[in-house]
């Protein structure tokens, strides 16, 4: 008998699959159509993995309870592959669902398979091809008990960090694809600061490419260690082989995106919470899309003529730094306070320092930064916002003024740096204890009769303007 | 027999059904609960008008084809009400709803009610009470035919400026709530950039709130030009009688939202629209209902230390005005850049010039402005962004060294702007012919295969990093 089941051996299934036989899994595979089923043996021969054309077979060949981890496209079909499996299931059977599903479909799953006496995972899965094979980022969410039957495969095939795998128990319903869902967008912030960063350092203080690799890699053995630093890093190296230009200046400027970010942003937006950072990355992705345009404007529209050209390089890489860590902070604070919210939303009950800790291995956003996060959630399990916790409150009073200067400089040479720019407006709003919604109160009381409250009695209020 | 009948008597279908009568329509009304048909009659008393009790006999009151204005609570009570007439109406009658409806659910509404052989007319109505009474904006939208036979009735209820009214066929299926939607989030940003410059004004160059309040008037009487500068000038002057502080001294810093902006800025991401000064503004609200948590921000995050103390006012009143009034712009831009983006979209052939028109009397942003706006889209109608066209060219040429240095100065102060931050951030990136995107995507290609396109040459490629 096999201890789980493999549905669907597109590269990720069929990664994650030989990840689970080589850590000693007994996996049965199977995948709607042959071809894909085919590939997969030709590929991996291993006792540990048992191929299947039946769909019955296939179910047979495990382990009660059974437990069938789906790793098909998002949407549609992952409905249609549950019906065709609920039928030859048994109560107690659990299905785990590691594609990039949205939440709310999640949820829906979870509650609609309960009702059939089935247990519903979600799983989201992050980490790539490679991570896959080798260990991803596994954010599980459900049934507390019913995570724990699954729990030793799960953690033995996710990513390793400090002895600790990067797989745990999150929250409850389709919380996992949340949790998956908003570490996109902190990777989408994640990488537009980097971005910036280097367009600061390149336009700005005139680096080259390689003194900005060699930057970068600098950095990356500090308090910014991360994937992303990295990558980029060796982005930056590579030399296109026809032009024997830097790679990065024949790609086009022109990004695209595939509505992780987006479904972020959409949700902060649902449950209140101010996610600027993230969303202008968002955006920043559209506005690079209408590339004619810009062209078409930067011709039309002006911005400032003199540049102060002396700025001192050496002192101007450190402020970089400073400002380009702050802004990841400020990124990670919004999307930690969105997870609280949602947490509370949705009465979900999510574990965020575990969230933190899961994210050190295996995913796009792993970096040296989590453990102190992580830290910071475990310390304090009511903090509302990661800006108050006392080691982010010391290095953000260290280095907001770091950040004030780079935005300022960018915004004095006509430079757009939205994700900087809004992780300052940001930080300044957030300290800021008197705001200027008194005034947006008044004029929305004087058009609307929408009301008030006052600061000195409790109750609302209205003005006859 | 009546000309058209009001469904709902609320405050807003009372006022439009009374608007109606004064106007010169026989208009019958009617209320799900009589009791507001009570008040209705007790309130107002014209030959015009004919109070119902019963449904049916209210719809055979009516001319054919029947013109039924529903004017009922947004949300699923429209889809019940809907369900109630539809048998009582004949072929080719007319159904508008003037309620606050999603877009979503008035296409879906005008599809549904096609098949059942009854016209559906989706019409915003912007002004609020008084507006509903004496002259709302109106914003319809469906089949233009079907418009054409309802166009005298609310041409004649609509506000009226320079002779021409406020209400014009805008598009197809339910465009129209689409642009209630989009004016509603303009709103927002409108509010919040004339509330940073009040910010600005107070906070850093240290005007009283009278100054402040003189001020705003001088500006109402120049380029800002608007309803919403002229009730915050009016807001400025209200002094709380009971502690004799200004108004909006005493009243609380935490602002509601009732969904519009929230709707406005989730839709931009659908569709693939930079709309980065309303969503900030949406942020904002969210931002200010963390009073508490700001409190305790503010004695643990440190901003600037020294601040330069003499500013020169006059010179700095001018440039707040032109920051505003580019702020102004450029949200605009963004909110017509989101009509466009729609209408393509969507299919629905929007008439952005009429829009603009339309916004110029009855509803929350009307302004002086919407005349060049209007011109704008009616000289080039493939302008793809207002910032193109010569005579916001030549303002924001003229401008974007005001908001520069409105923007660096409040982020030197510490003083968050996310609004006007935002406009400037947008100005700076839209003009970018080169902008970081070639960087997300060697990233994006990097750590998940996604491909790039090339600056030299069509094509899709992929590296082995």
């Amino acid at each position: 008998m096999n201890s789980i089941g493999v549905f669907g051996l597109g590269v990720m299934g069929a990664n994650l699959a030989m990840n689970m036989a080589n850590k000693g899994e007994k996996v049965a595979v199977y995948n709607y159509t042959s071809d894909l089923t085919e590939k997969f043996k030709s590929n991996f021969t291993s006792d540990n993995a048992e191929a299947h054309y039946d769909l019955e077979r296939f179910v047979n060949s495990l382990e009660k309870p059974r437990k069938v981890f789906l790793m098909v496209t998002a949407g549609p079909v992952i409905d249609s592959v549950i019906d065709s499996l609920v039928p030859l299931l048994d109560k107690d059977d659990i299905m785990m669902d590691g594609g990039n599903s949205n939440f709310n479909d999640s949820n829906r799953r979870y509650h609609r398979l309960k009702e059939a006496g089935i247990h519903f995972v979600s799983v989201g899965v992050s980490g790539g091809e490679e991570g896959a094979l080798h260990g991803p980022a596994l954010m599980p969410s459900g049934d507390e008990k019913v995570y724990q039957e699954v729990a030793p495969i799960l953690e033995k095939i996710a990513a390793q960090v400090d002895g600790k795998a990067c797989c745990g128990y999150l929250g409850k319903e389709g919380s996992g694809h949340y949790v998956k869902m908003v570490h996109n967008g902190i990777e989408y912030a994640d990488m537009q600061l980097i971005t910036e960063a280097y367009q600061f350092l390149r336009e700005r203080l005139g680096l080259s490419v390689e003194e900005i690799a060699t930057t970068f890699r600098e950095w990356n053995e500090g308090e910014l260690e991360s994937y992303l630093m990295e990558i980029t890093s060796d982005i930056l190296t590579h030399v296109d082989e026809e032009t024997n230009k830097p790679m990065v200046d024949v790609i086009l400027d022109k990004s695209g995106q595939k509505g992780t970010g987006k479904w972020t942003s959409q949700n902060a937006l649902d449950v209140g919470v101010p996610l600027s950072i993230i969303t202008e990355s968002v955006f920043a992705r559209f506005l690079s899309g209408l590339k004619e345009e810009r062209v078409r404007a930067d011709q039309m529209l002006s911005g400032p003529t003199k540049l102060d050209q002396d700025l001192d390089k050496q002192a101007w890489l450190e402020l970089v730094r400073k400002a380009l860590f702050m802004g990841k902070i400020c990124a990670y604070a919004q999307g930690f306070h969105q997870y609280k919210q949602a947490s509370e939303a949705y009465g979900w009950d999510l574990k965020l320092e575990e969230i933190a800790l899961i994210f050190r291995g295996g995913c796009i956003i792993r970096a040296g930064i989590l453990n102190e996060i992580s830290d910071a959630f475990k310390a304090d399990k009511q903090l509302p916002n990661l800006l108050l916790s006392p080691f982010f409150q010391e290095k953000m009073n260290d280095y907001q003024a770091s950040l004030r200067k780079v935005v300022i400089k960018g915004m004095e040479s006509g430079l757009s740096l939205p994700s900087l720019g809004a992780s300052l407006t940001y930080y300044d709003g957030y300290r800021s204890s008197q705001s200027g919604a008194n005034m947006i109160q008044a004029q929305r009381d004087y058009f609307g009769a929408h009301t008030y409250e006052r600061v000195d009695k409790k109750g609302t209020f209205h003005t006859a303007w």
